[in-house]
């Protein structure tokens, strides 16, 4: 009863996320299939990345995570599985896995690389532009049905990391920026709760500013751009039944301050 | 093998469902996680009452309806599960469960309602801002492991219920609302097949007038604009293969009336 | 533990796809369901052919395929069964299943059609407009539990099939055509692999002539407008990391031609 998620770019109306799962359940018929997300921009590796640092912490341990954002597929770019503490990735070697890695890394667990160089357990003919179906689909089942990363393939030194940017501490606070934009238009930053150990803050995005943080969204009113923080502790700016995004017109990248307001 | 549905408003990119259903497995691996929706419009309530209501009957007893459209997270709005007959909803009492409680009430369903107040029965660490993934999925979790209502929280007798449109019955007909609009662009009105005792009817909706009902859509041909029963019941509005709601340029609430022709 | 796979034009925001999956768990509590699409244009039964076709070699014998893209519910259309090889067909007498049944007969299958005609098997009571529910669901279901065709619905030896366009050779190569534009703006074609035999060839299409094939996407650089094989055979038009649709603004039904350049 082994769990697989799921993530991808390949939008939900080709069918082909439903292929991948016909060649999982013809492997592995008891599989749990799970979704995360086929939404992820196309070919947004880093999106991709940061969905799984998210997600995978809350599935159970075994679980694993084949995520397909793979605009290398078919070139030189390798197939790789990856044993982080007890969730396991399979995936392109592009870097989607960093983030949950060095989640992992800061919490001890061990990190394992495997480069897929095993076709047996491969659909038997490969095109060079769906390894989704062809490579990583068939190769989850196995790991699904008991086999280990170590017989599906072999161990590798050199995964591919994203280099991600990370907030900075000034003199006045902190500079961050925005990493996601969510399905309401809430902003989600890179500056995190344990960062802000003053919480008198004042935050300035896209030529606004918010005076000072509040819990939860139901703590302004509707219209209210507000800043509080996200389910994962995360800095986030919301506009209260609205969306944030869509006021402030930025996305993932634009450049966040927050300034301590005690000294003033 | 109990079914748990999952519906909200959550958009399906951002990985949120995928997190409740890793939660969800955690503690139920053999739970039948069904999504009923997640592109219910932000903080729609109302459209979520509905399309509780429209979903529900047709699974079978036992089923564990979530239902997480919960603009009130993290405020003093409470969280509940709900016993409608055979049926159970877990999710905030904000007046989701108002339909399919007036539904059940209707056909003599024994109903029940609990507030979740059993933090044991939650994550470890509940945030301010996501407690579908915090409260809502564990307890659903642990009633799909067999543990009772009453156990994972207290009988309460005030539940926030909706106030929704009635039709009015006037001397020449019906006047009504439009309740919703679906993917096709099809116009659901709240006059009831049972309340058109008469069927030889004039419908006015925008501007546009309707001789007459119909009882399928390939009754007429493409683009006619056409009045007919949809598969609850619901009076409803629609162009053969086209968009009503485009054409029209209605959305909900809009004024709906119905005339008897047979007076003429 | 048989798998039905769904598919149709339902959208995924009105819970219409929740609510087939709460008849069929009713009836097979076991059966595995998969999401083929659900975002097949409304009433584009060609659309729902080719995603069948595409889709349904990768499942396990025994799969079941529901298909409910139904412009004619309600009306004289026939509710049908077939038996595809090792893969079932359950949907409206429509052509849905042409497709699928062409590759079938490449390869050999045994094809029987049944008209879904045992209404014991459907809801007990059947909407005019929402058989997916009232008849595909419930016999699906019933076929998961091991009925046999022939139990569920009578032989029937004049299935609905579209004609299909095919490309044409010419003096100087293939004529066809777009049949597909995928959620990344790739434009398929319906020329094959096997025909270019010659493949030094030159591509028109919408004004953009693409000279020679490549192997796979990351052989071009972000911005070029390429030609190449798609995971079925197709001859696929893509911009890498962006949009061919988009940028020749084609769409299904557009002229493609294919020139030999050797003969130069």
């Amino acid at each position: 009863m082994t769990i697989i998620t799921l993530m991808s770019d390949f939008g939900l109306k080709d069918g082909n996320v439903g292929v991948m799962k016909g060649v999982m359940l013809g492997i592995a018929p008891l599989a749990q299939i799970v979704d995360v997300s086929h939404l992820i921009q196309p070919q947004d590796i880093l999106e991709a990345a940061l969905i799984l640092r998210r997600s995978a912490p809350f599935f159970p341990s075994g679980t694993i995570h084949v995520v397909v954002v793979d605009p290398g597929v078919g070139t030189e770019r390798r197939p790789i599985g990856a044993r982080l503490g007890s969730q396991v990735y399979v995936g392109p070697d592009n870097g989607t896995v960093t983030l949950l890695a060095e989640y992992g890394n800061e919490r001890g667990w061990e990190l394992e690389f495997f480069r897929l160089d095993r076709p047996e357990y491969w659909l038997g003919e490969v095109s060079q532009v769906f390894h989704g179906r062809d490579i990583f689909a068939p190769t989850a089942a196995y790991l699904a049905n008991g086999l280990r990363l170590d017989q599906v393939g072999s161990l590798l030194s050199d995964p591919v990391l994203l280099k991600l940017p990370k907030p900075v501490s000034t003199a006045t606070g902190w500079m961050g920026e925005v990493i996601h934009v969510d399905h309401f238009g809430n902003i989600s930053t890179n500056i995190l709760m344990e960062q802000l150990v003053e919480k008198d803050v004042r935050v300035r995005l896209g030529g606004e500013v918010i005076d000072g943080l509040v819990r939860t969204f139901g703590d302004g009113q509707p219209g209210d751009l507000i800043a509080l923080f996200g389910s994962t502790g995360n800095l986030i700016l919301a506009e209260v039944n609205g969306s944030a995004a869509q006021r402030l017109k930025v996305g993932v990248g634009e450049a966040v301050r927050v300034e301590w307001r005690s000294g003033q």
